[in-house]
């Protein structure tokens, strides 16, 4: 591998295939299988493509340490607990979160080819990536994609004091004209904790409606925050629509509450409360539908394509550029990415520096 | 029928049936059929009973109004498009929204139960009423039920001036233990037009965050934004998550594209835009999924509601009494009002009076 540039601010600009592969590398030397490396090094690299740091190579270090702590089994396979034409649950046997979702998302789109449509739901899994790697999947086969997973509690339901629920993304893709994708990809809280922890950083109060502190209200200060989440002392983040229900709160909070179900309760697996207590333990769900269920496949990418370049189009607010319809920024920091290279934080660089001297592998 | 009293402020109280019988005899002097009649006055009633007023017998000139201009077309069948062992798509010919929807609703039960799933999507319908009335149906046969349609433009996307978005709602129903069900029934903006209608009758500001003036920044006047919706000056309703990107209203704005794709992409019919020009061409989906496609339902059912009672049970957060599930505010308020009788407000007893001199049936 090349010789890295590291900048002044000790922040590492890096191709992505480099750091993939520094990340595969990294994980071979912590009982990953080859499969297991590959998948997770690339699901995380991907996350940096797409800007969404908090889920990307940042994380590689908790991969290595949930491994080390028990948290996560490399080397084990999926068992299949239930399985119809229709639907798969499967039991992830503690093991590596990207390599089995992958292999979940792989038969629910199998499944759908075969039945038109295919669920497959997971219980004792592990931190899985981005959720949108997986549904993206599907709509490159002329597919609806969608997929969830639980969290460690993170966040407080409307009304609530005690972090009860995940952040529980939901991620949908839908394949549109000229093999582009819509991919709308969110978490069910406000902002996940990665952006209290960056205001932290940058010293900067978070805006209220973000987060509560110990006595269940908004509070705008991050270190209170975060050590009252850390401490488990009571607040935690807030759920889309934010605090109570005056801007839907409680909207948020049921979104979160239909992750936990299509993921946890499906499955029989640990809602959010319980993940993470010795073993991950987190649960997933991935969904493929055909598009030809409906009708014929392009005239439907057609119809849907025409209307969201009608709202491309529509006039934008005052001050305003661009509307964007969802996955169109990702992807193009994605392709410009690819060409040049990523830049990773001081904090990023250096926990990368002490895995690479700490399992000797050139960084 | 008895006569109803009439409070002092002109509010009617009268009990659910005899309202339901009055709707259901003025929709049948509007050319209504009998089973058309029937499911839309109860559609309508059910809303009021859950304390949904904005979706309840306030519509009923509505509906009656939409009949003698051609938006809507009584004695119309839907059609089938295309159907597959787990799929329908319906063309609802212009007839009676209700009418339309709980046949659609009726035949995803029906291939669900055949074949586990059953997904039915359908163009130029009408207003539907409440979308959880029809997700809670699945849920009474110990299956998923989800419902969404689209509207009239009222919403405007992330950074967007213009209304291209209906208030979208998303009405997810889950079975849990006793029969109690689990149903999140919300719109995927911030608040519906009934909100901000209310404001302006009671002479109160609009919080920030509700929705845009006709430049398409956030404005707290509501009599402004209501003018502006009617002439399409500019501004409108705010998705979930409020104006722009700080607060996840892009997450709403997805969560409305959804339920755009979902109704109107799948069935190619209007997209919300392109609904009430002449007819009203709105547009549903229907999903109804067993418990059993994933194992036993009666142990999925106690995973759930052993969950639901934990944060039932959670901590409250400082001032809050209680923290609620999604459909228990509404279930116990319409065991409430079946007992007694329901309040309409001034306008709305106004508007039923009016109807009940044109039309000659008491109320």
């Amino acid at each position: 591998m090349p010789a890295q540039k590291k900048s002044s601010k000790n922040e590492l600009k890096i191709s992505a295939q480099d750091i993939k592969d520094f990340a595969t590398k990294i994980l071979l030397k912590n009982s990953y299988t080859k499969n297991e490396a590959k998948i997770t090094a690339e699901v995380l690299v991907e996350a940096n493509l797409r800007g969404v740091d908090s889920h990307g190579i940042s994380r590689l270090k908790r991969y290595v340490d949930d491994v080390s702590s028990g948290i996560c089994t490399p080397g084990k396979n999926p068992k299949i607990i239930k399985e119809t034409p229709i639907s798969v649950v499967l039991d992830g046997q503690g093991g590596v979160g990207p390599y089995i979702a992958q292999l979940a998302m792989n038969l629910s789109i199998a499944k759908a080819k075969k039945s038109g449509i295919g669920i497959v739901n997971v219980r004792n899994s592990n931190h899985y990536g981005i959720a949108g790697f997986y549904a993206e999947q599907a709509s490159q086969k002329n597919m609806m994609g969608f997929s969830s997973t639980n969290s460690a509690p993170m966040v407080v339901p409307t009304f609530g004091k005690n972090m009860v629920l995940g952040t529980n993304p939901l991620a949908y893709a839908f394949p549109c004209e000229n093999k582009k994708i819509l991919l709308i990809d969110m978490s069910s809280s406000v902002v996940p904790r990665g952006k209290v922890e960056v205001h932290e950083r940058l010293g900067k109060n978070i805006p209220f409606g973000w987060a509560t502190d110990e006595n269940g209200e908004t509070c705008s200060d991050p270190q209170r925050v975060l050590c009252n989440m850390l401490e488990k002392k009571g607040g935690g983040l807030l759920t889309l629509g934010g605090e109570g229900e005056i801007f839907g709160g409680h909207k948020g909070y049921g979104l979160s509450l239909l992750s936990e179900i299509l993921t946890a309760g499906l499955s029989q697996g640990a809602f959010s409360p319980n993940t993470y207590q010795g073993q991950g333990k987190v649960c997933h769900t991935f969904q493929s539908t055909r598009l030809d269920l409906f009708g014929d496949s392009k005239k439907i990418k057609k119809h849907l394509s025409d209307f969201l370049e009608y709202i491309r189009k529509s006039e934008k607010a005052k001050g305003q550029k661009r509307i964007y319809i969802h996955g169109e920024k990702e992807f193009e920091l994605r392709e410009k990415l690819l060409k040049s290279k990523i830049t990773f934080d001081s904090k990023t660089t250096e926990n990368l520096y002490y895995l690479a001297e700490k399992f000797s592998i050139k960084l």
